[in-house]
């Protein structure tokens, strides 16, 4: 193999055999954020903001639980793997949603990716449902800010 | 219809009917960098570049392509579309892996989405091919270029 | 051909060749229903409806759209159409969770297996929502009630 | 957590974290009926039923096991789980075609949507494949007969 | 653009643009074979043909078609279609499953990577369907024989 | 059940129950080739043939790994697997494009048609990549080379 992730010694991607790896109980947590311009933030600070949330935040979250269970058929080199649990928390802090995803299994390989798509594509689905007042979002910050289990933990 | 793109009268989420809008050429172009930590940048810069480069930008170029065509099934209110070209460009400037897509097609509405979601997951799969050099990365700056075709055009 | 649907003369399944139909505005819509006990009902009465409601029927309007624009893969032989828009709302009716789907497209065949699949994920998603409180629920009265555009005109 | 199967105590829709759970055999089986008038029992009765009812019966067969297989894609807080089994069968009862869908497996969750997706899918697919006839079918009793494995069974 | 189909100037692959193209009727034939020995022939030969040959062939068939309107999800850089008909026949001459896949459709690309992943997962879902007889089967001569529509007609 | 591998007694496809079987690590490795004319041959031996064999035969590499992965959604009555390692290797070997792809899992069941699943898609992938340059390829000599794990090792 080389140094990268899914390429092989001859340089051609490969899914890596994980087979000697131990199975363990895998926990990883990421982030991603959507800056909104001031139109869309005055949606989600007008009035009725219970509902007026409700269908975009709750949309993405449902459209995020959905990727990341769809991980391994995003990227391509992915190990599939059984989710056990998930949680998506968005919330509107200063002038952007701010996304956490949070993934659980048990399995031979980390749920990283699938924290991260499930972010990704969160933030992804907000910016589809407030483009109607504009396109000028962004989508940033997306990271990694934990991960337990397999061989060593990671803390942003 | 509320303000928001996918949201009812009654705060419901609903696919919009496009059906008296106009078929267009449609075009959008959006981008998506990926901040790559140094011990990842001389993986790309040390010797052998093209074949290094190789699997990890073509794979993400794949991973994008294919994405764009599976956006209305990724992003819940986003109307299906037979997308009739794409370009997906990566290329190491400074620090980042910048990605640029660009959709076209001819339709009813217009693939902002399609452009944004090949260029993540475009930058989510160079995260997942290098990240066995450390989690250090960042996903920043999504956001729309530019988009023609449609009520109205955008430039950023 | 059979009489029936996608069945050819030597009595095999076959996606009927539509190519000579003509492209039109076509309409359909669908319902479905789920009983549910009163301890399940007691839920959407007790106190805060408009939050508890949220999730529940939110998330199954979501899974039923969804399930819309993939018609054409979980039922053989419905040709693929891109819809141009859909609507599904949800109604606590007496004893029942009333759901109705209604999808527009623009095509050479109608979209009635779109809103029959719609309607009937939504049922499926609300019962997966409240499956805690107990099994004893039923999905009922799974029917078009009604359908323009093609050959003829449909109505329950 | 609410009380409903997959909304967290904020209200949000979450997937269940089940890694605390244990994982035994599961089995599920659930049943669905589609009402069909006469003009659509002759076709099955008259003549060549074994050639007849293959098309139409097998390929609901088909559909309804692959949906199965699909269930944590379609419905968006289902917990993903390699089936180890299934069975469907459909016969013609008095008036209705009567589907029952078995689902077995080895995990931490149970199998009951999988085995109500199966049987809603394959009603779905009988109406598609006899919808050249006129579309007064319905389809009903969609319910869960039995449950087996987790922490309670449950007989209809 | 290189020669090849999707790999551009500077050696990328990227889904070339169709825009400038004719929507015409198109049409594809392709066939693939599966070399089945003697074991699995006596199967089919001996007594009740009709119904043993009735689930492999038509499961074969459904799940050639189903594959033939996910050929762009298959195939990285296939444009995405709205496919209008499709027929798959499957005929047992002397020792091979012989398949033929013939689609249809109105577009701006033809539907020849379509027939031909329609007749190798049919001829791959032979294979599975009889695999309990032994692996000793070839799947074989799979191949374009006719397209039409388009800059220019091929016949084999 | 019949001797077949997925049908029943009453001669119906189902999905056999491998609950009883004991997971154990599962290996297969399948072949196909792509036969190529000449003019297609040329573009791979002409100069530059590390980066124009680059695009077409990684993207059937990266297509094959992603139909591994989808196996039980592309074949009916295939058990879900969560594979743990795949390696897709393609030569020119004399007028021929040959793919190896064999497949690691852990599980109750083989991996053959996973194997054969990935050989035959990134054959099709190189079929389309290249039929700018004529359709006169073909797909040839699909079949399993190997298989160790389960009841009975199998060398072809």
């Amino acid at each position: 193999m080389s140094g990268f992730s899914h390429v092989n010694a001859s340089n051609n991607p490969c899914m890596v055999n994980v087979a000697g790896k131990k199975e363990t109980v895998r926990y990883a947590k990421a982030t991603s954020e959507v800056w909104l311009p001031k139109v869309i933030r005055d949606q989600f600070k007008n009035g009725d903001i219970q509902s007026k949330k409700g269908p975009v935040f709750q949309t993405a979250i449902i459209a995020g639980t959905m990727a990341i269970k769809q991980t391994s058929q995003i990227i391509p080199f992915c190990h599939p793997l059984n989710i056990e649990g998930s949680q998506i928390v968005i919330e509107l802090i200063d002038e952007n949603a701010v996304i956490t995803c949070s993934v659980n299994t048990f399995g031979k390989t980390g749920v990283e990716m699938e924290a991260l798509v499930g972010s990704q594509v969160a933030a992804l689905t907000i910016y589809d449902m407030c483009k109607a007042f504009g396109h000028d979002m962004e989508i940033r910050s997306g990271k990694l800010l934990e991960k337990t289990g397999g061989k060593s933990d990671y803390k942003n």
